[in-house]
């Protein structure tokens, strides 16, 4: 649920109140304790966002008249571990416009492409469960020339066209600027193009990603490539869902794919698994491969309490761990053909 | 339009409401794409604040009885581009007594003697079309000793009186302690004091403001002064303004003014137009000038659709260009004689 | 008083409105004039939160049926003086499920042994009157291996639990997690302990503390131990109050109390005293005191204005001055054997 505060111009009756405009306050706070293993040492702490990411944001949306409509979207993350580090708006910032054309938004946002990755994780490419199917050939640092990886989760500088929903057929395109001047050498370093095209018509969602990054050095220019398809079928007693994911640039490549399922478990409870596997394609013996299981038991709508245990398993040449979402947790060093395994147990409350 | 929030100490009738008091969060969200160049370069993105600088705040007012009251005020700036590096309270964070005597407030805010500079801009001192009339010295580097600039938008630790508005007469007073302690030399290096007087009755505004800064080294003490005097008169047609802004400073000096003028053109646009002048007084053939045009289109009192377009022209020792509102879209660099060229098509909202 | 937002799904009547959950917005906005010297220099300048800590938070609690709630706390420190580096909510994130059993609760918080430090200070640890009897052995710099001290006010990665108050008897316990790896030599470093035990049956007040944190090198373990007694008691004409604290570890340690007293002075006025003596163990000729006056004048029960004075003396090896809750203004270098003033002139507002 997400609560949109009353706004009045001046406190006036309740009446006036119900014909102003709105401004909406909402987030996630989730903590859990987590443990994490590798072969040679283990860590167990506080963690924040397992099984949703923590946040905390503003939004609103004003009717312009004539189908027309105004948007805006603040949100930033929080670590409810230990507060943050400086509290901003790195999740999404964004205004748009809004009407029968689609939508216009311009800021800061999740690539279109990334929204796959995601979606078909049961475990929605979060916490030690996660299925971590994005930035597959390395964040900021590895892909020198692009600010959040080779294939990121989210971009700034974003200028995107959303199509309206078509009988649940629906598109997104985005332009990312990376704003080189134009006498540096390989200067459309940073820029991104990402596109997604969805089907969502239940019980069957199909969606296909795509995103082409500019990278390299002064000397160098690479272009990352990232292209992914999922599909979920909502049965009622389970819900399997798949993601296909590739990532090329720089020589590299992995092939990864998801298998994963969600299905309720009585009134309350649901039972998550997924199982995930990357394959290498320019290095031997460097694949892995990961499974997760959850279950998560609402106390209501908006308050879950949830446990997850997860195992990464690496050939000799892979050192693939877990992203978990905490300011101050940090995985032991997981060293080439090391095991992972994580454990969290923790509570989600959304407002 | 501003938004306030309802206030209950406990969820009860919406009678209760109205009889408690206030905190309101209001912002504006700016975004466009920006183009910016040089004689030797161009780059292009997303600027954040290109007509409004994009800011959230929190801020309320409490009557206190006996025609007292207590007023607090926090905003800060926000980056819709990238979602900025850290949210703080930058643009003001203030608390005050207000009363028949006027206000004392304290904490950060706008130099008194700045309001006149983005008063009578028809840009508002903000994005590629604003003057540029502060800081004409330097920012923080260039004049040491003073923490953001030779004349800065603001000031931190700053005590201000305000007073009372009689028939259109106000003045404000301001003092900002540069907190160096006593036995440092030239210690009274970041003390600011700041002044104006401003006349306002429709359609006529006047205003006069002055600051003399403490800056220098421990070994030198510089004193920087800013004055400007600025008048606009409404004719409902076409509103022209000038602005006349002049900072001495460490054997140094720039004049400067700026004529301009916005008209309405028809229900919902407007019209602007800027002509600036600096005429740098300790170096020959340093002199720039600069031409704003502007379109701004009204799809609501909160929503703006906007474009400008601005040109520097610079003697073959001047190199000034513009200073882009936003975290991560930086003007190319401006070499001695070069001209600059800008242009913003965006968006604006306000809530 | 705090205020509560209303909260509605969407804006619908308000019949409907008092039907949903809520989220609260809160603050403390405190800002002074403040003057401190030591025998060698004073500075004068803004501070902020000399009586009441500044502040922003957003809390909310929701109501899961059968006694059981969920609630979450983000609160996050204000610099009114300059606006602050970085908004953060660096005094308390946390979210807890709450019931008959008592309250667990997850995340960033103040310590328990910490909580008697202010609650049995007249001045409450706060501002040129405050006591100080926290991290007596040095801040996180002097104390290697714990993240913000000796004993810290706060620390993060918190698990605790709170009992219920039963006839006004109630407890608290908490873990905080190092994060440490197990592979490191001494990984124990930062893991914190830390209990509480209150009798409040007004009106008498007594409570316990005690901390243990594991800190050091990865060479040497140290271990630091806090414990404090507190007591007051209001006759109504005057509340006095009594707090000793004691702290070990690397072979140092320091004995101290404070005794204080408040006092209503007429409807709105309130007189504070507080006299602080420190001793330590394992330095001869390094003990110090502290006596601080205060007068705080309600125009509100949300708003005060105050002025404060409070004077350290130091033995010839102590060097003890202020903690100005302050992002800018810093108290003068104090060196061994000097005398340290402070005074404060200021107002407070609560939102």
């Amino acid at each position: 649920m997400k609560h949109t505060l009353i706004v009045l111009s001046v406190l006036a009756t309740c009446a006036a109140a119900s014909a102003q405009s709105s401004v909406t306050m909402f987030g996630v706070v989730d903590a859990s304790v987590t443990r994490l293993s590798s072969d040679s040492a283990n860590v167990t702490g506080l963690a924040s966002g397992e099984q949703s990411s923590s946040r905390l944001g503003f939004r609103g949306i004003e009717d312009l008249g004539g189908g027309l409509k105004a948007g805006f979207w603040l949100e930033g993350s929080l670590a409810v571990d230990n507060g943050g580090t400086s509290y901003r708006f790195d999740r999404r910032s964004t205004i748009s416009l809004l009407g029968g054309f689609g939508e216009v938004r311009l800021g800061r946002d999740k690539l279109a492409s990334y929204l796959n990755v995601e979606s078909f994780d049961p475990f929605g490419d979060i916490g030690v469960g996660g299925n971590g199917l994005n930035n597959m050939l390395g964040g900021a640092a590895a892909a020198e020339g692009t600010a959040e990886g080779s294939h990121p989760k989210r971009s700034s500088n974003i200028i995107a066209y959303i199509s309206p929903n078509i009988g649940g057929l629906q598109g997104q395109l985005q332009y990312s600027f990376g704003e080189r001047p134009s006498n540096q050498p390989n200067n459309d370093r940073g820029n991104i193009v990402s596109a997604r095209v969805s089907y969502q018509a239940s019980p069957l969602e199909v969606a296909l990603g795509y995103a082409q990054l500019d990278a390299g050095t002064a000397a160098t220019a690479v272009t990352y490539k990232a292209t992914n398809i999922g599909a979920s079928y909502d049965f009622g007693v389970v819900k399997p869902m798949v993601l296909i994911a590739t990532e090329r640039g720089a020589g590299r490549g992995v092939n990864a794919y998801t298998l994963g399922a969600s299905a309720p478990l009585g009134q309350a409870g649901e039972f998550r698994v997924g199982y995930t596997r990357f394959n290498t394609q320019n290095v031997d013996d460097a694949d892995s491969s990961k499974l997760a299981l959850g279950y998560f038991h609402k106390l209501s709508k908006r308050t879950v309490v949830y446990g997850m245990l997860a195992r990464v398993s690496n050939d000799n040449n892979a050192s693939r761990g877990f992203a978990v979402s905490s300011s101050s947790l940090t995985a032991p060093l997981i060293a080439a053909g090391d095991s992972a395994t994580g454990y969290s147990v923790g509570v989600r409350h959304t407002f």
